[in-house]
Order: structure tokens, then sequence, then C-alpha cells
């Protein structure tokens, strides 16, 4: 499909790609960098990739450069690796955040780039590229998104690459993007996080109590909270200006369980509690979770 | 190990109980006492427990009387039944709070019936007879509470009782069971709730890019957030106090977030989100969640 891949950051998803890309014979070629020795070591002992010390180096002649690092590392990384850039060199991403990022390339007037971002929506609570595997990306959405939605052979190219790997594609503004995922993915790791804090703050005198009893809801919160804290540092102030916003209307929601509490109003409570159940089942229906009970936990 | 047990209502716990004690034969004859038609005729046609229209002939000659209805129901439910207890019967319950109930059942004055309250610290989001099954409380916590928290052999009796079910079992008084659950069960449910309302009132226009792209960390909170309402509104009320209190300390872990958001703060952010990642490694080595990604889903 491709000639020679590059992937610029080696961690969880780069990672779980280059086992896919190896896997599915996607590339006569796959040059990765990593500013992380252990990382680098683990990938040359693992894989049969080439692994360059020079980050400019490892872009040469490539077809498709993936950017998989943190989204405050891209500016320096782009910096790097734009004159050594192959004229009409597919280049995207993977990041979680996308208008910022957009802009930041836009700013850099890349000349015979074919800049086409992509989110794949996968992942796990995991970091690092041992934690990789081949299957991350299967039967995930992986969300597509360029400058003026423009389509050209590029974009059909990147679209069959995920679709090789496994993923379904959708196109989707920059702005959309944003404000999607800072109700799917951001809001509930801001939360999960504040959750996980304010029992991890708690009495001393109740810790191992907590950790017994977490079976009874609050494990559900701590795998989304043991998430990359780099990762999650960069997507929240990225895309600050959603977050706050969907954080505002989470705070309005809350309040209103609060009062009901307050009052004891039952029927209130009730009305509430019962609007919820619907959008587990749908998800469920549309593949994106399993209908088994506690995750179909072992 | 009895003769004869009562279990009065008969949903997912309910009827996993029944399910357990017959399959280990822990009573000679069970009794199943429902209001719902549907329920009882379930159980009628799948187990040969004898279920009974009339609660009051139910408990009749039972060694050990369970209460797994919702806590709303339990004043009735003893006012209906207290004639016909028999003499030193064990009456225990399986609800999530416990400081009110005791008030109750404490004011109503039972002479001769032993009661201790238990709370198994096990689940699904799925409710109903159909949904239960017998390995529910396997490596489960379950939590005993006495007035006073005095032993005597019913206590010896009924730890047995839960260790033969499959659970491992601890004292607690009323009091610290109803705070610690606030922390680890009520507080994450107030909030799954919140987060999925907030989802779920949002614009019209992302509605069905929000199930699709749930992998990215909703999915989580749907799971929790599709529980028994009715359960959770008397827990809501029943446990208003301690509840309320924890909601606070949120809010206020939720505020330093927000304000680290605002102003950019990646140190405080990148602190933040460090803090929480150990709670996690913690419960999976207390044995109370899987260490699989994604929780090992398929």
């Amino acid at each position: 499909m491709f000639n020679k891949i590059t992937i610029i950051g080696c961690g969880l998803i780069g990672s779980s790609l280059l086992r896919a890309i190896d896997k599915k014979k996607l590339s006569k070629e796959i040059n990765i960098f990593d500013k992380s020795k252990e990382a680098s070591i683990f990938i040359k002992n693992n894989f049969s990739a080439k692994v360059f010390n020079d980050i400019s180096e490892s872009v040469k002649d490539s077809d498709l450069v993936i950017i998989s690092s943190p989204l405050s590392s891209y500016k320096e990384i782009l910096l790097s690796i734009k004159s050594n850039l192959k004229k009409d060199v597919i280049l995207t991403d993977t990041g979680s955040v996308k208008k910022e990022i957009n802009k930041i390339i836009s700013n850099l007037n890349l000349e015979h780039v074919h800049w086409i971002s992509s989110h794949p929506i996968a992942g796990t609570e995991f970091s690092g590229p041992e934690s990789g595997f081949a299957e991350l990306f299967d039967n995930r959405w992986c969300i597509l998104s360029t400058e003026n939605q423009k389509g050209g052979k590029e974009m059909d190219r990147l679209k069959s690459f995920w679709e090789a790997i496994g993923s379904k594609v959708k196109l989707m503004t920059f702005e959309d993007h944003d404000y999607v995922l800072s109700l799917t993915s951001h809001l509930p790791h801001a939360i999960a996080y504040s959750i996980v804090r304010t029992v991890v703050n708690n009495d001393n005198k109740f810790k191992d109590d907590v950790v017994q009893y977490s079976a009874s809801g609050l494990r559900d919160f701590t795998r989304i909270a043991a998430s990359d804290p780099t990762m999650w540092r960069d997507i929240f102030i990225d895309n600050s200006e959603n977050i706050l916003k969907v954080l505002n209307s989470f705070s309005k929601n809350l309040e209103e369980i609060t009062k009901a509490i307050q009052s004891k109003n039952g029927e209130k409570l009730n009305n509430i509690f019962s609007s919820t159940r619907k959008l587990r089942k749908d998800i469920i229906k549309a593949g994106q979770e399993t209908d088994k009970p506690n995750f179909g936990r072992k």
C-alpha cells in the first residue's frame, strides 16, 4: 500500500500501528522515531522496523508520516522534519484534539505536503510500546479531518489505510471533532480524575475500605483515571474552550441532582435516573460496547 | 445449613441468592415472595422454590428471612411479616444503606428476632430475576452490621451462610458502612447519572456522533448510569447526608481541575492526573478488578 511509512512517537498508539502495519503488510518499509531510549530499544528488539536517532532522517522518502506523540510535542517535531519531508507526502497524526494542531500546521506553510488529521477512537488505560497490540483499531472509528474537508486521492489513500488497519472511517470538521470529543471523551476524563481524587484525598481511616469495596461503582472510574497524564494535560489545554463549556453543563446537571437529594424529591430522582438508561442500549446497538454484565469482567 | 429460607423480593440480587442457595444446597426449603406477578411466574417456571402470593405466609417457620427489595419497601414489608416471624429467626437484607433501615427496625421492637444487616457488594447494571446468576457473589465482599456489633451464634451462622454463597465477610458499624459506600458507590453513581444526562441533554445535532464515539471514555460511565432507578432513588434519599458531603468534596476537586484548565496550568494538570493512577493498581492488587486493558472487553 505504501513504500515507506514513518511513525513518530511509538507508545500505545504508535506501536499498535506499527504492529498492525507489519501484520497486514501495508508498507514495504517502516521507520520509527521515539525520543525515549527505552522505547527505541524495545522496538529494535521486537520489530524489523528501522529505528532512528535523528528525527529528520526518519522521514526521508516516506510516503506517509504519522505523528503519535503528545500534542505539545507537535510543533518541535514539525520544525525538525519539515525540510526533509518528501514531495506530496501524506502527513497525519493520531491526536485527540484537532483545531489547535491545525492552526500550528497552517502557520508552518508546508509546501507539497498533504496534511490530513486522523483520530483513531481507540486506546486503553496503559501506555508505552509494550502495551500496544495489532487489534487495537479493529472495528473502532477513525475520524479524518482536513482544511475545507476536501477529498482528493490522498484522502482516499489515507482512508484505505485506516480501513486496512481495521477501522471504520468518518470525515468531520476540526471544530465538530473537538466539540463531540469534549463530550464523549474529555468530560468523562475530567470527571473520572475528579472522582478518584475525591476518594484518594479522603480520610486515611477508610483507605483500605475504599479499595475493598470499590466494586460497588468506583472501580469503573479508576480505569480512565489511570490514563497517560502527559497526553491528558495536553488535551485539556488544547481543547480548553469546549471542555470548560461542557464542564459547565455537567455542573448544572449535578446541581439538579444535588437539589433533589437535599429536598428528598423521590419523583425527581426517579425521573433523572430513568432518563439515562437508553444511551447505553444505543451504544451497545451501535457495536461500541459489550452487552455482557459488568463489561464481561472475569 | 438452614431448614427454610425466605427471600422477599426476587430481582437481580434475590434471584441470584435463590440460584446460589439452590446450587449449593444451603436450605431444605426456599420460600419466595415478590410483589411482581411476572417475577413470581418466572420463579415458578424456573425453580423448585415455593412462591407465595401472601407475604405474611411466606415467612412462616423460616429460619432465615432475607429482604432483597428496594429500601422504601422495607417498612411495609416488616409490618406485614412481623407477626408471622418464627421465634429466633435471623432477619437480614441486602440493601445498600444501613443507618435509616436500622432505625426503622429498632422502632418496630421486634421480639425474638435477630436482626443482622447484610450488604453484598455485588451486582450488575441489569435488573429482574432473569438477570441473576449463582456466581454473582463469588469472591465479592459482604458487609454485616448489627446494633452494637455484637456477635453471637446467629452472626456466626449468617457469616457462614455468606461464605458458603462464595463471599468474603466483614463486620462494620451502620455508620461506617454508609460513609464508605457513599464514597465507593453512591458518589460514582450520582456522577455517572449527571454525566450521561449532560450528554443526553446535549444538542440534537451530535446525538449519533456521541453514540459512535462513546468508546473514547463515555461508555464506561453508561454502565452504572443504567442501574435500577427505584433502587437508586431510595439509596440517595436514605443516605442523603453522607452523599451530600462527598458531593461537596467532589465539586471542590472538579473546581480545582476547572481552574487549572482555565489558566492552562499544565504542571498542575499533570500533578492531578498523575495522582489518580495508583488507586487502580491497589484495587487490582486487592482482587477487586481485572488487570486486562479496557476491563478485558470483547
